[in-house]
C-alpha cells in the first residue's frame, strides 16, 4: 500500500496512490484511517512530502562499494545525527542553496517510518515496529560542518530533507537498491546488503538509547557516489519499489552567519 | 506569567503557577488559551516538564569563566546538537543512567522557548519571537560520544533532559545567572553574559538556517563546573527567577550496543 500527502486548492489530505488515481483518506495513517471516498488524477494534485515527520535520524558513512569492504565488526558507536523537521519538502520542490556557497551534496537513501513506539526492541522484532519506507535525500553542505566533526548545521537547512513520493508499507527492504540520477546520469545504485550497520541493528540500536515514536523518520545511509551540485541540476532519488523523488537545485537569496 | 503543565489523577493540563497555587487553562499557550476556573494547590498535583518541545537545539562548550576570556569574534560555524523530545522529563522525575556505564554529566542551562515561527530574523528582532524562559540540565554521556566528533547518541537517552519547572514569560535573560547545586553544594554559578555566543546571535544565527517553530527549546550551553555523576546524585538546576529544576540520577537495567 503506498501512502501519500496531496494539495487540492488550499486543502491537504493523505491519500492511498493506486495507479494513477489518489484516493483521499481522513484518519491517523499510523492508528485509525478510512477512505472518504474522493479519488483524485495524480497529475491534477500536487504531491507532498508522505508525511510530516516527528523527528529524522540520520547516519553517517554507512556504505561501502562492495560485499568485501563490510568490517567484519560493527561500529561500537555508529555515527548518528538528527535533521530539523523544518527541512522537509516533498516531490518537485525546490532544494534551496544557500546564499555563501554556491554547492551542496545529494545524498540518496532508504528513509525507514516507525509506525509504533518503540523502546528496547530486539533486532528479530524491529521490523514489527516499521509503519513503512519511503525515499529520502539528505541533503548535505559540508561547508558548514564544524571542524571537530559537527554536523548539525550542515544538514540543517530549509528544504534539506527531499522526503518521497509515497510511503510502501509492502517492501523486502533487504531486496532493493538505492538509486540517484544527476541530470539524467546515475551516479548512486547500491543494494541495501552493502550497509555497514544493516537495518535491523540500526533502529534496534536507536531503541536501546531512546523512545521511538510513530512519525519517526531514520535515514538508512548513502550508498557510495555523491556528489556536490549546484543551482539548476536535477536529482532523482530512486528505489524501484517505492518510486522516484525528484527535485531541482536553486540558489537562495539569504545569508548565515554569526555577525 | 509561569506557565506549567500538571498531572490530576490521569489528566495532563497546562496552568498558570501563581505563588502555591496553579490555574488551570486549556488551548494553545502559543495561541488562543483560556483559563478553565479550577485551581489546584501545587502539592496536590505533579508537575511535569511545563511543555512538550517540538524540538530541542543545543549549543556545545558556550561559557568561558570569566569575561576577559570572551574572544573578540563569535565562532563561524558554532557547535549546534540535537536532542530528541523523548529525552524530556519533568521536575523531581529520575534521569536514567545507561546500564553499561556508571556516571554522566549535568549541565544546568537557561533555555529558551520559541513561540513564533521564526525564519532569517535579526538580532535585534529575535526576542519578539521568544515566548519565554525555563531551565533545562543537558545530561550527556560522553562516554557514548563518537570518536570523530558526533554527540547524538551521547546525549539522546530517555530522561536526558529534565526542563522546567515554569516557563516564565518575563524575564531579562541578560540578568540572570545559571546555578546547579550538586548534592546541595555549588558546582555551577555563572551570569549569561559569560556566554561566547550570546542569546540574540545564537537563536538569530538558527533562523538563518532553519525555520524554528512554537515550541522549539533551544538550549543556550552549561557553565563551568559540570561534572560526572552517578546514582543516587541530586542535582538541582536552578535560575532564580525561574525556578529549581531538581532531579535524582539512578541506574538502569537496560544495556545498549551494536551486536
Amino acid at each position: 500500500m503506498k501512502f501519500t500527502r496531496f494539495q487540492t486548492d488550499n486543502e491537504v489530505s493523505a491519500g492511498v496512490l493506486e495507479g494513477s488515481r489518489v484516493k483521499q483518506i481522513k484518519g491517523d495513517i499510523f492508528s485509525d484511517w478510512e477512505y472518504t471516498g474522493r479519488v483524485y488524477e495524480t497529475n491534477k494534485v500536487k504531491l507532498l512530502a508522505p508525511l510530516a515527520p516527528n523527528q529524522i535520524i540520520g547516519i553517517g558513512a554507512n556504505f561501502v562499494t562492495k560485499a568485501d569492504e563490510l568490517p567484519d565488526s560493527l561500529p561500537e558507536i555508529p555515527v548518528f545525527f538528527f535533521k530539523p523537521s523544518s527541512s522537509v519538502i516533498g516531490p518537485d520542490e525546490n532544494i534551496m542553496i544557500p546564499d555563501e556557497i554556491d554547492s551542496v551534496k545529494f545524498e540518496s537513501e532508504l528513509a525507514v517510518v516507525i509506525g509504533k513506539e518503540a523502546k528496547n526492541v530486539s533486532e528479530e522484532d524491529i521490523l514489527d515496529y516499521v509503519f513503512g519506507y519511503t525515499v529520502g535525500n539528505d541533503v548535505t553542505a559540508p561547508q558548514y560542518f564544524h571542524e571537530a566533526g559537527h554536523w548539525t548545521v550542515g544538514k540543517s537547512f530549509d528544504t534539506f530533507t527531499p522526503l518521497g513520493p509515497v510511503i510502501e508499507t509492502k517492501l523486502d527492504p533487504f531486496n532493493i537498491n538505492v538509486e540517484a540520477r544527476l541530470n539524467e546520469e546515475e551516479k548512486q545504485n547500491s543494494p541495501t546488503s552493502l550497509m555497514i550497520v544493516p537495518i535491523r541493528e540500526m533502529i534496534s540500536y536507536l531503541t536501546k538509547v531512546m523512545t521511538l515514536k510513530p512519525g519517526d523518520v531514520i535515514l538508512t545511509g548513502s550508498p557510495i557516489g555523491a556528489e556536490m551540485v549546484g543551482a539548476g541540476d536535477v536529482i532523482e532519488c530512486e528505489i524501484k519499489e517505492i518510486g522516484t523523488l525528484k527535485n531541482t537545485f536553486a540558489a537562495v537569496g539569504e545569508g548565515v552567519g554569526v555577525s
